[in-house]
């Protein structure tokens, strides 16, 4: 290739992901400061400036530069065409009919959807969820009639992971994780903490927690959302966001370190590469893992609670919370039926149940209509609880109203992955959880830059971890992870179950 | 004009304006909530949507249309070929060489202001200012070499506006002027309201002085900047900043008030014929009329600082601010250096001083070398004060650093023509100031909504001005205006000086 070439798709690249941090901004806007009124206005402004984007990425100039590309030995050139093309391919194949037809459906069906879950009943959400899956379906095969129509939605969010591992890890995780929470249903449970604390004031400490853990503020902002999330709209801004509860001071903190730890990964992308997808974070469940890391592996630790308590006196001088406190009641473990709400060890079932359902009604085992009753067969089975109605069952998420199939299982990832990260680097850190206990968090992060962060999307995620941890057994290592953590707390060893 | 072509205008033109509420959002959120390491990436994003702007603005389309729509009888059609004709023709006609210098050259010149402030040198700003100056001519001869270069600049910000009859008005002004800043600064001076009060609940008081003067919240917000203004970012939308001290509840209630004058202007633009420029302010002046209409023949008249001082009371219960202090303060003149800190009496005479420099500059009469003393001269004559240094002097606006040339008058526009709409709002209303008192504002935006705001662009200024008010006498009208209520207040009867 050219230098000339690589320089003219460089600077075209560079100028959709200069549009797509305008985007972002205006999604963050939206989310946080836009006042009510303006919602049509932001419609317009974010379809003008989409269908800007749309065709910037479907310039035909592309292919030509991705043909010059093609067998290029400069690493970052040749990652760089296999990102691109991947998603070049996907814009070209797809009717454009189809993307109409796809971008309305969603948009009727996310209507529907609020409609059905306010009045608890799928019936209203059926007929859409089946054109959704339909043209979902055919969109699949327009990309590539060969493959399994599943993964190529999958490879959306998570290239480089296929479906036959995904199934096989989910199943042995769901195994393995069963006996787990049965042992833990027998012990006595452990009470909430639900000390009423200041919002105001709860918010300097989210910040001075998300501080110390390495986020910068100079290119950074914390602020409230009523759904936490973390947007990286380029080098310098990438911006987080919480929900702080009075009586609920962990969730509301659980939300920050959890948004902390995408937004470290977002600061630290290999930035000199802007304008190539090799800046870019590697995959949802790479990027999940770095939250989930953050939220669990370090902020759920016995250390970690030892030197939040410091902070925590620090602000609430009066609240008389102590570290045993924090600890226990950020491990509480819980039957629940809410994903969103769900403790470590129950998370990663609520996301096995919805991946078996979208599989099953991918591959034709399952219809629209038996869905509720499957997802409560399910529930009942892992879970041991029964919806006692669709809205808490299954309408309860927004996904498959945005026909996101395939998004589900990068919750999961992100944990396998972050516990084999955790697994590493406390073989490779002796003193590592001294070092937390003492509110000294730089090797972490600088063990997370090194391993995860400064790779951007130079490789795909399983090699990157792989290149990361060794040939590890994930399922294994998030297994004893929580076998550990929770087996302590509650007086159960595995093998009890 | 068939209607498919005004309806592709309509089109691209809507187009256009949502894209200039894009970058109005980027703008707002660079001055309120950006981290600063953002800067250099919020450069880039600017720099792009300015690009795409600028390509719209010039499409050669536009001209086709503008052919198509000569003659037309609409009257939104005909004031529509009015406006994006004048800015078409503008933009077509300055070469992309001149623009580009230009653009360099106010970058240059923004950067040496800074540094020559700093130091207080206008020696440093000296030859950017040449600069300036000169391509500044250059662009007004390549629009039309045979109309006065200075009145094609003002007409960016103020069309329909001559030289001659500011010329005309200002020198009245200034003669009127001088000898009521003469008898005051006889009289024994008023003292500040300092009284320390709580920032964030000042804040509260803003926003509930806000609302009550018809400000709507649900399709706005306020928020705190460093330099107060306001964003009308499309319907729905229009942001109002302000900045609060401790110490100086009045300064920072004054600019609330000031940029809600301007957004209820914005609020009340005839938004159904958005995509034409009909939707828009008519001018610089006329929108600065309305903050002026608000901040000072309201906002400081005795009736509004009773109704005040019952909002302070129940915000500050303990401050014993009372309806005489906050009457007094809120107009009290003082004979100062800097027209942003000025008062009502003398702002106008820091404003037709930079006027008539900068007509003497672009008519030759007068070089940039000549200015500081030229400055001082006028500072001594009209204000009775001296500047120190530059920084205090010549070097305080940064408007010539970015060759905003011709943007002062329209700060002195928008006060005469608040005094009219005033005059003709108090005959018109008997009952004004008892509703003014009681806090009851709508009648006051009812007259302002439709005299003023839903004309949007559809006449020029001065003739939604004389529409309003009649043939009336604006200069005479502010005069006696400031007479009235500073004569009262200092003791002084005009005829005095």
């Amino acid at each position: 290739m050219t230098n000339t070439s690589w320089d003219a798709l460089v600077d075209h690249m560079g100028r959709i992901e200069t549009l797509s941090g305008v985007l972002g901004t205006l999604g963050w806007d939206e989310q946080t400061m836009m006042p009510p009124n303006a919602q049509k206005l932001r419609g317009e402004q974010r379809a003008l400036l989409s269908r800007l984007a749309h065709d910037w990425m479907t310039d035909e100039r592309i292919g030509g530069w991705l043909s010059a590309l093609e067998g290029a030995e400069d690493p970052v050139q040749r990652a760089c065409h296999r990102n691109l093309n991947r998603s070049y391919q996907r814009e070209r194949r797809v009717p454009g009919e189809l993307v109409d037809q796809l971008a309305r459906a969603r948009s009727d069906g996310f209507a529907a959807w609020i409609d059905a879950k306010k009045h608890s009943d799928f019936e209203r959400f059926a007929p859409h969820l089946k054109t959704l899956l339909d043209l979902s379906r055919r969109r699949a095969e327009a990309i590539d009639p060969n493959r399994h129509p599943y993964e190529l939605l999958l490879e959306e969010f998570d290239p480089g992971t296929s479906v036959t591992s995904l199934r096989t890890m989910f199943a042995r995780l769901r195994d393995g994780l069963t006996p787990l929470l049965k042992a833990i249903a027998e012990q006595p449970p452990i009470p909430l903490l639900d000390t009423p604390l200041d919002a105001t004031r709860q918010k300097a400490l989210h910040a001075d927690v998300a501080a110390a853990l390495g986020y910068d503020f100079e290119g950074g902002r914390l602020d409230h959302a009523e759904h936490p999330f973390t947007t990286g709209l380029g080098q310098g801004d990438v911006r987080i966001t919480t929900h702080i509860m009075e009586r609920d001071l962990l969730g509301g903190l659980g939300s920050t370190i959890h948004e902390a730890g995408h937004a470290l990964y977002e600061q630290g992308l290999p930035h000199q590469h802007s304008g190539t997808t090799v800046a870019h974070a590697a995959s949802y469940g790479l990027h999940e893992s770095q939250s989930r890391f953050w939220e669990n592996f370090i902020g759920r630790s016995e250390p970690f609670c030892r030197w939040l308590a410091t902070q925590v006196g620090a602000h609430f001088p009066d609240a008389g919370i102590d570290a045993e406190q924090l600890f226990r009641a950020s491990n509480r473990v819980e039957r629940g039926l809410i994903r969103v709400q769900a403790d470590e060890v129950t998370y990663n079932l609520h996301v096995i149940v919805r991946f078996e359902l979208e599989l099953a009604l991918f591959e034709g085992s399952l219809s629209v209509d038996e869905l509720p009753a499957a997802w409560n067969a399910r529930y009942e089975e892992y879970l041991g609880v029964q919806p006692p109605d669709d809205a808490q069952g299954v309408l309860q998420d927004v996904h498959w109203s945005g026909a996101a199939f395939g998004y589900f299982p990068s919750y999961t990832l992100g944990n396998l992955y972050a516990s084999s990260l955790g697994a590493k680097l406390e073989a490779e850190l002796p003193d590592l959880w001294s070092r937390v206990e003492a509110g000294d968090f730089a090797p972490v992060l600088a063990f997370l830059r090194e391993q995860v962060h400064r790779h951007g999307h130079l490789q795909e995620a399983p090699e990157i971890v792989r290149a990361a941890v060794g040939e590890r057994d994930h399922v294994e290592d998030l297994l004893s992870y929580l076998w550990g953590r929770h087996g302590k707390l509650y007086g159960v060893t595995r093998g009890d179950g």
